[in-house]
């Protein structure tokens, strides 16, 4: 029994904060390390972050795009705890939590992802919704139906959707906007001419999809003009009121519903977690994702920043920094040395609307129409986690591309105005 | 011009308010009469209510049972207006709505269903959820996840479920519960012993499903007992605490999560109306479904109220009435007497979870057992609005059914506890 006992004492406890890309993937990788492995996550659910802008714009339900972490968990012989991290107590090797909770590790990988920054713009914070959240989707969701309605009531209202950065969340969401009013909205608003919806995308720098090769970018901005889209570059955003946005031309526009794609960072909590930070408020990692100073903890996907190997803020990277963290581990615990992370670059892709996106993988392989669009969606469904998502997306997408007029099969929620007689979202 | 000009200002408007089985049966009706009908509803989406106990258990996505209003009043030549009535003005023949708007009919129909009623209970308001809405659901769902990871994180805290009411829907809730525990909660909480969670379903009369025959009321209590529902008859609740439930006899009943399925009632905001209210603050209808002392206002489903001739609140009735409201506004239109409202009684049926419901049909057809939960599951299906609602629903009620352990497919959402970084759900 003692010996047993010995035993169980002796299997690392490893921690993993953040059920994104990246913890999930350190937790797969540690499945059969014979480790106990625990992920914790304030949310219940892991989100599919890069099929947000569907949620968004009514084609997939929010249930589509997320899994329960517990499933993922038990697969792969993890356990989970629900809870938040506050604090990270490197002394006693315990992850403090908002519950008065605390975890205990031997190693630990953070993984919690970053949030949408608006930079200190005035008023961005107040007056526009980001698709970073499955919390934040269905509430741009709700407020784009609800501003169409609303549209829908006064004959005389005109209605702007502005997305503000040019990055694929930025792209993929004015392209999915304009698809929306293109056909859902023909279809499903008769009392709602095509001219009084306008969708436009703000980018601050010469181009969109900056992380793409010129060509594509090119093609993306001709991609979304062709839809509808009027694409500002060069367009530096200075404030943000109820009902424009102040650039800092000295223009205004008119936007009645904002997106705010144009950047993320750490969340501000992270600055509690006594860590050093870096870029965005990243914490700092080695070339071996462990942070720096520590010995035990590693930080891996977004929330990581290697100022020598700055990666893209994407899934691919994410994947492969929670694998590396978690083989590291493995290495430690058996006496060795840790290796340098080295990313493989597999390609990246974004999608601008039915029919149309781009696709560069290493090689110099570039694709764009519809082939890059139909190896867009496979590598998204594909990539989704569990069965039951994987098709239930599929038919959604399915039915949101396939079918004609989409509009009628949008997926709707609740309109956030106040009504007399209202009940949660 | 002027000619056609004045013939459109002939064809008859028709209101039908509430997009529930009732008004969407009416403006169906209505479709190739040539009358100018427009839904109105205080929500963008018709919600299958049948099915919300799923939802609220994790097992469909609320998207599979909701259906944008817009889509099926296009598809049936309806328009539609989103809104609240507050009131009804007769003689202007206008409904007013929240926001102020009116919307003029020379015919209405009021459709607007019913809600929750707590019958003056003390707290069952503030500490019990309902299932009756789309909300409602979710907030149960989201509530529910949150209570198990709460027992998760603490070994000696037990978690009892409580559904108060025997009807169609508390027994369905109570069932989908009991199968949670079973499979689900043993698949995702390891942490959690079977023993720790305990559901109850409590009931005021002395037999569960009150509409059904005796020897299925029998069947229905056998089965929810085989699977692990306490079930108490004769139980009166005198009023709810945030953790108990106080019993009419003196004794207290634990209870962390309670769902009140006892009954439903007019909402508080028809007595603005200025119609005459019966049972339940129903609206009172003569045997053609006329409101009394109206010539061109119609009530249908759960919300009308004939005395001589009291309906199930059950869709059938619903549907039947909604229908046969529309078929007297075209007579009325036509210069033609109304006709008294016949109920066809098709049959009932309710589910009490994985191959056991019952079934009653006319002519003492009554089914139990796998073939009336087959019947059950195909009847729900074909029912739900649209194609791609009706195979969501199937691709996700099979995944639920037939993978083991299920429980780790759960459709999960937000907690609603507060934890320091929270988005809205």
């Amino acid at each position: 029994m003692l010996l047993i006992s010995n035993r169980r004492c002796q299997v690392p406890r490893v921690v993993v904060v953040g059920a994104g890309f990246a913890g999930l993937a350190a937790a797969r990788a540690l499945r059969r390390s014979g480790m106990a492995v625990t992920l914790v996550d304030r949310h219940v659910y892991s989100t599919f972050q890069p099929l947000l802008y569907q949620v968004a714009t009514g084609g997939l339900n929010p249930g589509d795009v997320a899994y329960p972490v517990r499933a993922y968990a038990t697969q792969h012989r993890a356990g989970f705890r629900r809870g938040a991290v506050v604090r990270v107590d490197t002394a006693a090797r315990q992850v403090v939590l908002a519950d008065g909770g605390r975890v205990s590790y031997d190693y630990l990988i953070l993984a919690g992802g970053v949030t949408t920054t608006h930079f200190g713009v005035p008023g961005a914070a107040q007056h526009t919704f980001a698709v970073y959240t499955r919390g934040d989707a269905i509430a741009v969701r709700d407020a784009l139906m609800d501003r169409l309605e609303t549209v829908a009531e006064s004959p005389d209202r005109r209605l702007d959707l502005v997305v503000v950065g040019g990055g694929p969340t930025g792209v993929e969401t004015a392209g999915a906007l304009a698809e929306l009013c293109d056909t859902g909205i023909r279809a499903a608003f008769p009392e709602i001419a095509r001219d009084r919806v306008r969708v436009l995308l703000v980018e601050r720098g010469e181009d969109v999809l900056s992380g793409f090769h010129p060509s594509l970018r090119r093609y993306a901005v001709r991609q979304l003009r062709h839809r509808g889209v009027q694409v500002r570059l060069g367009a530096t955003v200075a404030a943000v009121e109820a009902d424009r946005l102040c650039m800092a031309d000295g223009t205004t526009v008119p936007a009645e519903l904002t997106v705010w794609a144009a950047g993320v960072a750490a969340a501000d909590q992270v600055r509690d977690w006594g860590l050093p930070q870096g870029a965005g408020g990243r914490i700092l990692v080695g070339p071996d994702l462990r942070v720096l100073g520590e010995d035990r903890v590693f930080a891996a996907g977004d929330l990581a920043f290697d100022p020598q190997a700055p990666m893209p803020q994407l899934a691919p990277p994410a994947i492969q920094m929670g694998a590396h963290a978690a083989g590291q581990i493995e290495r430690l615990a058996a006496g060795l040395g840790t290796k340098q992370f080295r990313y493989r670059d597999k390609g990246n892709a974004a999608t601008i609307g039915r029919s149309a996106a781009v696709i560069e993988l290493p090689g110099l392989v570039r694709l764009t129409g519809p082939i890059a669009w139909l190896g867009w969606v496979g590598l998204h469904v594909v990539m989704l986690l569990g069965a039951r998502n994987r098709l239930s997306t599929l038919l959604n997408l399915a039915w949101r591309y396939l079918s004609r007029p989409y509009g009628r099969n949008l997926i709707v929620g609740d309109s956030p105005s106040r009504l007399p007689i209202q009940e949660a979202a």
